[in-house]
C-alpha cells in the first residue's frame, strides 16, 4: 500500500518547561494554523515531559488516532532530549549519523565562534531511512519518519520557535503538500457593535448547516470575527465558495455591524479609509488616556494620516489645551456629552486635522456615582460636518477598567471610520 | 474514603480555535505555573475540540491518570459549548440552574445595558452537588465536581484569560489549597535593565540549590520577574523564608536593577513614587504614540498625579504644541537628543507638571536609515533639576515595531521613576 493522503494530524509538544508553565506553547498554535491552511484536520494536541515511558505512550496514542504526528522539542544535545530515540525505537529503526547534518552543526559552531561540545554530535543522529529537514537557525535538524505500510508519518521538529517556524514553512510544508489533493482558503468577517450570542442567534441556521465553507465565530474584547473556510480543488473555487457565504451573511441583520472583510482590526479599517481619502486624524483622550493613539500608531504607516493627540486627563488640560469652556466643565462635568463635543472640536481646531474623536468617561473601578456610573463614556467625533456624540454604558464591575477603556477606544475608532466614510 | 491530597493534575483545554491555531494557549501556561507553585505535579496537557465524543474520551483518559483535571473553555452560551454537559454526564450528575449564577448573569447584562439572550441562561446550569466559582469578569461561572470516592476532582474554567486568571487566583487556588496540608506564599522581584540570561548567570547557584523557597524567572518584553515561592505550615514562616531569599538576591549584582518587590509593573512603581511625593506627571510622545499615557492610565488612581500628554506624531505638532524650535528639527531631525529634550521641557512647561518624559525614535519596520536605524530611540526627562536624555538602540525582535515601542515606553517610565526618587 502506498501512502496517498494525510487526513488527520496531531501535535505532540515535548518539554517539562511547558508542564511547569515556564513557556507558552506558541509552537502548537503556529503548526495548527499552518496545518489548517493546508486543509489537514487536527483533533488533538498534547504536551508531555522529557520522560521516556510517557513519551512512548503519548506517541503510540497519537499514531493510533492520526495519520501524521508532528512533535516539537526534545531534539537537543543533552541526555534528557529523547524524542528522536523514542520515535526510532517505536518505529523499529536504528540510528546513524547523517553526514550532512554533522557538517552543518560543525559549520554553525565555527560561524558563531563557539566550541562544539561532543554531545552536539548526537544531534546529527537520525533514524535509518528518514527524511532530514535542514535547520538554518540552530543545530538540531528536523526529521520525518515514513511508514507507508501503516499510513503513518512522524515529523520531529526542534523546540525553539525561531528554528521551528522557518523550518516548517520552508521544508515541512512543501514536504506535506505532496500528500494532499485539495486547497483551503479562509476569510474573516469583522463585526463590531453586536454581541457574540446575538450574532450566533441570527446565523444559527446558516452556521449549523454549513460544512463547506464552515463558519466559526471568534470573540475578542467587544468584537466578533467570523472565519469562513472553504475547501476545494483550486484556490479560485475556494474563493467563490467563501464569497458566496460572506454575501449571505452580509444580507442578514449582522451585515449592519460588519466593518470589513479581513480588515484586521478597527484601527486598521479606519487607517485604510483615512489613507484612501487622504484625511488627517487626531484624538482628544480623557478616560482612554492615550489608548486610541497607541492603537492607531501600532500600525506602520500611521504617520501618513495621524498627526497626534492631546491626552487631557486633568480638567485644566481640557480647558487650557482643548478650549473646553470652564462653565461647561462646571455645569455639566468632565464626563458629559457637552465636554466630549468641545474636546473633539478643540483637538480638530488646534491640530488642524480633517477628523477628530474624543473620549471622556468613568473607567473605574473608583469614581462612579449613581448618576455617572463606572462604564459611562461619551465619545464624540468632529469633522467639517460638525460634531456628534454617542453615549456608552460599558461593562460593569470591579476592575473592568481595562475593558471599559478598550471598548471606549473601539467605539471611538468605529465612529471615526463611519464619519470618514462620509467625508 | 475521604479525599485528602491532590498528587497529580492535568490540564485539558477545549476549543476548536486552539486546534486551528487561531489563539495561543496561554491558559495552559498560566495554570501550569500556578500548579507548580502549589507543588502539584503535572505530566500531561491536552487540547481537544468542541466535539462530544472526543471530549468525553479526553476527560476519561485524564481522570484515569490524574487526581485533578482542570479544563478551560467550552462554558459559553452557544450550542457547541459542551464541557459542562460532558463532564456532568461522565460523572453521573444531573444539571440544575444555580440561582446565584443566573442572578449574576442578569445583573451583568443589566449593567452593560444589553439584552440577555435566552441562551445565556444556559451558563447558569451547573451539575448537581458541584462547587461554583464566581466569574467577576464575564458570564460563565467556574465549576468544581468532586468525586471523593474515586479521589477525583474536575475543575472547569471559562476560556478567556481575563476571566480565567482572576478566577483561578482568587477562587480556585484557595479551594485547592484545602487538599494540601501547607500554605504557600509567593513574592515577586521586579527587574528592569538586565537581561534574563545575565540574571540567570548571576543567580545560577542560588536558583539551582533553592528548593524552599523556589526561585523561578519569568520574562516579559524587556523585564525579568523572579517569583520566590515558599511553602510552610504558617503564612508567617512563608513570609520569613521569602524575605531571606529576596535579601540574598538583592545583595548580588542583580540588586542594582531591582525596581520593586511585587511592584506589578514599571508604571505602577512610578505611580507609587509620584503619589508618595505628590508630584504631577506628563509625557510628550512621538514614537510611542500614546503608549506611556495608556500604560500609566491603565492604573486606577492615575488621575491624582497624571495630568495628560501631548502625542506629537507629526513635526508640526512638535513645533506648535511643544515648542520644539523649527531649526532644531531641521538641523538634528525629529529623532535626535535635542528634539527629545525640547519635547520633555515643552510638555513640562505647557502642562505645568513637576516631571515629564518624552520619546522620539524609529519604531519601524520602515523609516530606518544607516545613520538612524529602526530601534534608535531617544528618551528624555525634565524636572526642576533640568533635562537629561538617554539613547537606546533597541534590537528588533520578531514583531519589531511593537517591541521597540514597548521598550521605549518602559525606558521612559523607568527614567521617570529614577528622577522622581530624587525630587
Amino acid at each position: 500500500m502506498i501512502f496517498t493522503k494525510i487526513n488527520t494530524a496531531e501535535i505532540l509538544c515535548v518539554g517539562t518547561e511547558l508542564l511547569i508553565g515556564d513557556i507558552v506553547n506558541t509552537n502548537a498554535a503556529y503548526i495548527s494554523s499552518r496545518l489548517a491552511e493546508m486543509g489537514i484536520s487536527q483533533y488533538h494536541q498534547s504536551v508531555v515531559g522529557d520522560n521516556p515511558e510517557r513519551l512512548t505512550q503519548a506517541l503510540k496514542t497519537a499514531l493510533e488516532r492520526s495519520d501524521l504526528v508532528i512533535t516539537s522539542g526534545g531534539l537537543g544535545p543533552t541526555y534528557d532530549d529523547l524524542t528522536k530515540e523514542t520515535a526510532a525505537k517505536l518505529m523499529g529503526r536504528n540510528m546513524h549519523t547523517d553526514k550532512e547534518s554533522l557538517d552543518a552543526i560543525k559549520t554553525y559552531f565555527e560561524k558563531t565562534g563557539r566550541v562544539m561540545s561532543p554531545n552536539n554530535a548526537k544531534q546529527a543522529l537520525v533514524p535509518d531511512g528518514s527524511v532530514v529537514f535542514k535547520n538554518l537557525y540552530g543545530t538540531a535538524p528536523g526529521i520525518g519518519i515514513e511508514d507507508f505500510e501503516n499510513n503513518k508519518i512522524i515529523v520531529m521538529l526542534p523546540g525553539p520557535p525561531r528554528e521551528l517556524e522557518p523550518m516548517f514553512s520552508s521544508c515541512v510544508m512543501p514536504y506535506l503538500m505532496k500528500f494532499t489533493d485539495s486547497v483551503l482558503v479562509s476569510k474573516n468577517i469583522n463585526i463590531f457593535g453586536m454581541g457574540e450570542s446575538t450574532v450566533e442567534e441570527c446565523l444559527r441556521g446558516l452556521m449549523e448547516s454549513s460544512t463547506n465553507p464552515t463558519v466559526a465565530p471568534y470573540v475578542n474584547t467587544g468584537e466578533v470575527r467570523l472565519r469562513v473556510t472553504a475547501r476545494a480543488k483550486t484556490h479560485e473555487e475556494c474563493e467563490k465558495l467563501c464569497d458566496e457565504t460572506i454575501d449571505k451573511i452580509c444580507k442578514t441583520e449582522v451585515g449592519k455591524f460588519v466593518y470589513g472583510i479581513d480588515a484586521g482590526s478597527l484601527e486598521n479599517a479606519l487607517l485604510c479609509v483615512l489613507r484612501e481619502k487622504k484625511l488627517t486624524f487626531a484624538s482628544a483622550e480623557s478616560c482612554t488616556g492615550g489608548l486610541i493613539g497607541k492603537r492607531i500608531t501600532d500600525l506602520s504607516g500611521a504617520s501618513e494620516v495621524y498627526l497626534g493627540s492631546i491626552i487631557s486627563y486633568a480638567n485644566e488640560i481640557k480647558e487650557n489645551l482643548l478650549g473646553v469652556p470652564h462653565e461647561t466643565l462646571k455645569k455639566h462635568g468632565a464626563v458629559s456629552p457637552e465636554t466630549a463635543v468641545y474636546m473633539a472640536r478643540g483637538v480638530r481646531d488646534r491640530l488642524g486635522v480633517d477628523l477628530a474623536v474624543s473620549t471622556t468617561g468613568i473607567a473605574g473601578p473608583l469614581g462612579g456615582t449613581d448618576e455617572k456610573p463606572v462604564g459611562l463614556v461619551y465619545v464624540a467625533v468632529s469633522s467639517k460636518n460638525g460634531e456628534s456624540v454617542t453615549k456608552l454604558n460599558i461593562a460593569p464591575g470591579r476592575s473592568a477598567r481595562e475593558y471599559v477603556r478598550y471598548l471606549a477606544a473601539s467605539n471611538a475608532l468605529s465612529l471615526a471610520r463611519k464619519e470618514a466614510e462620509k467625508l
